[in-house]
């Protein structure tokens, strides 16, 4: 399937919602869990999906539109989410994903972007040349494989809880 | 983390509203696609949880705590889907769903289980004994797993269109 800006937006607008639906108001012991050493809880999850709305995708989408001297991305920090959800509850989180998300799409649907512009080029720090239109579909894929990990860190909270069902359920051993 | 019957009721109560939240009013190129031969598309995923409601989780929980003669479950058929979503939309499968999984919670919550009876012992076909205990977890547990592979069938409708960033997204190759 190749990008089509109606149906990545169409994903796009959905997540906040999304999370919202399977995190709001769930008990602390699914949310703030997450699969072992260095990996994501929900909660965390969340935080770095804000982080992604504030400092990733649309900044990195004005740079490539700018086409100005310097077409290099400032590099991502995966871990500001630690710093940035400090003494925030999962339910601010969840209102300001939803608030920035929002916020984005409005904006991102006023460029009206023409197939000229989605074929622009800015410079990742680590993968080189990468276009507005790889961007984009990068933002999509980004949401829903932060949704498929916070999935499989809830289900893993019940490892050992399913017994022998162990062996049917791939999600608790990836 | 423990099976607690207030716990997996909590994401039990959420799964259809999640699924609602992320596929409803979708493109059906989102919606259709699946993962490659053999594997679930997101109307798959639908399908096969409304199963699910019919015929296992509380099948087979009824069995358990009738302790009659046969505790034996009957074998699940994991391709059931194919047949009975055969001719229905998206949205009525969500609508199926959400109905059934409700109904289905009431009647598990009006149990009002016990430890002891959580812990009564049916025969799965092929994994042996099991208890009502680890059936309830199972079934939490499957909702996520479902979620999670609905998110990644999804994300790899993009694994052409995110170019270089694939390096970066393991879900494309999971």
């Amino acid at each position: 399937m190749s990008f089509n800006l109606h149906h990545g937006i169409a994903v796009l607008e959905r997540t906040p919602a999304v999370f919202r639906a399977l995190l709001a108001g769930l008990p602390d012991a699914w949310t703030v869990s997450n699969e072992g050493p260095d990996t994501f809880s929900p909660f965390d999850n969340v935080g770095h999906l804000i982080h992604g709305e504030r400092a990733d995708w649309m900044p990195r989408a004005r740079i490539i539109l700018a086409q100005g001297a310097s077409r290099s991305f400032e590099p991502y920090d995966r871990l500001a989410q630690v710093r940035e959800s400090a003494g925030k509850s999962l339910a601010q989180l969840l209102d300001d994903f939803a608030v920035l998300r929002a916020q984005n799409l409005v904006t991102l649907r006023g460029w009206h972007l023409s197939d000229a512009q989605l074929a622009l080029v800015g410079e990742h720090p680590a993968l080189g040349a990468v276009t507005l239109r790889q961007l984009l579909a990068t933002w999509v894929a980004h949401d829903l494989s932060h949704l498929a990990q916070t999935a499989r860190a809830m289900a893993k909270q019940y490892r050992d809880a399913v017994g022998p069902w162990r062996a049917y359920l791939p999600v608790m051993d990836r």
